[in-house]
């Protein structure tokens, strides 16, 4: 029954067939740094996008739905140190100037789309940004270029994120899905906050592209929290150009999963001061959706994570956590698990020294799973937290991003 | 029209008449220091309670329900270090059991109220508590043993919590209420996890208690966040004996809020790791529903709070804040002031470096008010949190509280 195959490569969003980009220096960012991207497609396609759920969503989406929606577009300029984001009518302007410029300089480009992530609340450098365009190759691509694009959109990250697939059909067809994205702050499961860029040669049809968006969103970038902040510049964007000629439903959204998958919990690794990555699965509950509430409420309890930086099998604080979430649970049939450790079983505290070390061991680890099962009924979610250490509060009181 | 003088005394839970309390050592504390209180009525009274949310009530709670809620009591026995909370059962036993060795040395006491907060899912080491029996002095009272109780019931508490005023009224009538409460983490902005313990001599109907101390609860405990975090145990007292013979419903409740809404401040002002006390004032909001909705999000936002302990006058975060919570709101609309210093006007960037620098000095101090006017409508609500910074993170990962 083996239909596909799918194999890990590089190249990022230079993966795919006809996708070009690359990573300059506008000096936004000090000593030289990459921080400005683009990725151009020779063959324009018309974006599916999901964007962020904070009413005050930053003007590059504004600009989006205004002038962008629905049409062919070739080009995503990002910009990083700036958000674009409460400037008002003149932040939407500001957009308009840069990118009539862009297209000046390059009359091939097409219904250009804005990206930014920074500061919010201060109107954007456009000269600034202009004086860097003759800076852009866009016969750009390959690894390195790729790389360079992933470099210049990180603001707070400590490393770039992308990934690439090479999928092969039963039929010997092959086409790819490329991925960049950077996260680091403001990180919330509710569509976290993040941007995310998704290129592919897959000759997939606009409708898949909007349903499998949202259905692998939901277990991904919507399951993770490093702050339970949601920004106001949150993007998610899939290309698909369909220049190889290949499709098939279930291989795209498998191969989709896998990507979104690595850049959500990569985003959630790199969480601002974060040194551990907790899967919080929550199992036996009443429905889904009270296993999406309850495991929420776990990856964004400040006494869950700061536990977790102390690696203290405080299960006391867990159950506490669900307790308060407002889900339907009782004491006699919820059992805690960290790791493969019962701490906790169908209100029976099972929690002598000796699994108090073994659950210690579990919490040193880089990554672990901390199992709730409610014992009610079949509704099942999990989400991906970091941890809450010292360098998140010297991440964001000594830095203003 | 003025119908009443009140005025701050000393005593705190013992400064109305006929009320006794002490704190004591039982050894769950180390050095001897104080960790179990209680109070004694003379005059027996149905206690008014509000209890938290948590579906994982603590047994104290539980047994409250069980054995003592609509009937006449005049004993609580407070202990800390341990919550009770998650033992099931055994929990329920326990303090059966212990409640029945204090009635057995103390003929006089009748349906005791247990309470207890500390670690959540360990059993209570009841035998050190009975132990610690003939060391309660019924008869104690006055400034010095309620000032050892308000000791006592402090777990990470830097500083004991208590008040006591005097209500003289227009025919020159005389009433009291006296409180003590902890509080330290796990504050949220819905019935704030804390024990408060309120006495008052007042002849309040047991209508009024009820009516009132709902009421009051709104904007004091129910206003205040430290961490977000509702625990397992939270328990609101109100022991009214009546023996003063007076009362007077404005003048109660004019008490009452004095009273309530100093307890609540002390305790984010002692929030766990706390610098700064701030409230956080949404006005112009479509209700005030809304107004709650958005003052709580930004009294919970850890961006917002780490930037109150950066002093960094951020506006974007706390206006992205207002935009991720959901209400009613629009750039245009909004303004944003750190205590009286405008930093964003109704869609329009106010924020210079004159303005920063005002702001800057607003936020050095120890406390101050943060205005967002959404400019709707007539909602307005106000939230009382404290900033997030290292010793939150130091105290919440290296103990087991």
């Amino acid at each position: 029954m083996k239909t596909f195959d799918i194999f890990p490569i590089k190249g990022g969003v230079c993966a795919p067939s006809g996708f070009f980009a690359d990573g300059v220096s506008a000096g936004f960012k000090p000593n030289g740094a990459l921080d400005v991207a683009f990725i151009y497609m020779q063959k324009p396609c018309i974006p599916t996008a999901i964007f962020t759920s904070n009413t005050f969503c930053a003007s590059p989406i504004k600009h989006f739905y205004q002038e962008v929606q629905g049409k062919e577009s070739n080009f995503v300029l990002i910009n990083t140190k700036n958000a674009n984001a409460l400037t008002g009518k003149e932040g939407i302007e500001d957009i308009k100037l840069y990118l009539s410029a862009l297209k000046e300089r390059f009359p091939q480009v097409q219904n250009p789309i804005a990206s930014s992530t920074g500061v919010i609340g201060v109107r954007l450098d456009t000269q600034k940004l202009i004086d860097c365009f003759p800076l852009l190759d866009l016969n750009a691509r390959g690894e390195e270029s790729a790389k360079r694009a992933s470099e210049a959109i990180r603001t707070t990250d400590l490393f770039a994120k992308e990934i690439a697939l090479r999928i092969e059909l039963e039929n010997g067809e092959v086409f790819h899905i490329g991925a960049m994205a950077k996260g680091a702050g403001m990180i919330e499961p509710s569509m976290a906050t993040m941007l995310c860029f998704i290129t592919t040669d897959a000759l997939i049809p606009q409708e898949d592209q909007k349903e499998l968006l949202h259905k692998v969103v939901k277990t991904t970038f919507n399951a993770i929290s490093v702050d339970g902040d949601t920004s106001t510049n949150d993007s998610l964007f899939l290309f698909a150009n369909g220049v190889s000629g290949a499709y098939d439903k279930e291989a795209f959204e498998r191969g989709l999963e896998i990507v979104m998958k690595k850049l959500a919990t990569d985003i959630v690794r790199d969480g601002e001061g974060a040194s551990k990555l907790v899967r919080f699965r929550v199992m036996g509950a009443k429905s889904e959706e009270e296993a999406i509430k309850a495991s929420k409420a776990l990856s964004n309890s400040l006494l869950v994570k700061t536990a977790l930086f102390g690696c203290d099998p405080n299960w006391g604080r867990i159950a506490s956590t669900i307790g308060a979430s407002g889900v339907e649970a009782s004491e006699e049939k919820l059992s805690i698990f960290i790791g493969n450790v019962c701490v906790y079983e169908r209100g029976v505290i099972c929690f002598d020294s000796e699994r108090e070390g073994r659950a210690y061991e579990v919490m040193k680890k880089e990554s672990f799973v901390i199992t709730c099962d409610l014992g009610i009924g079949e509704g099942e979610f999990s989400t991906y937290a970091c941890d809450l250490g010292h360098k998140y509060v010297q991440i964001n009181s000594d830095y203003r991003s």
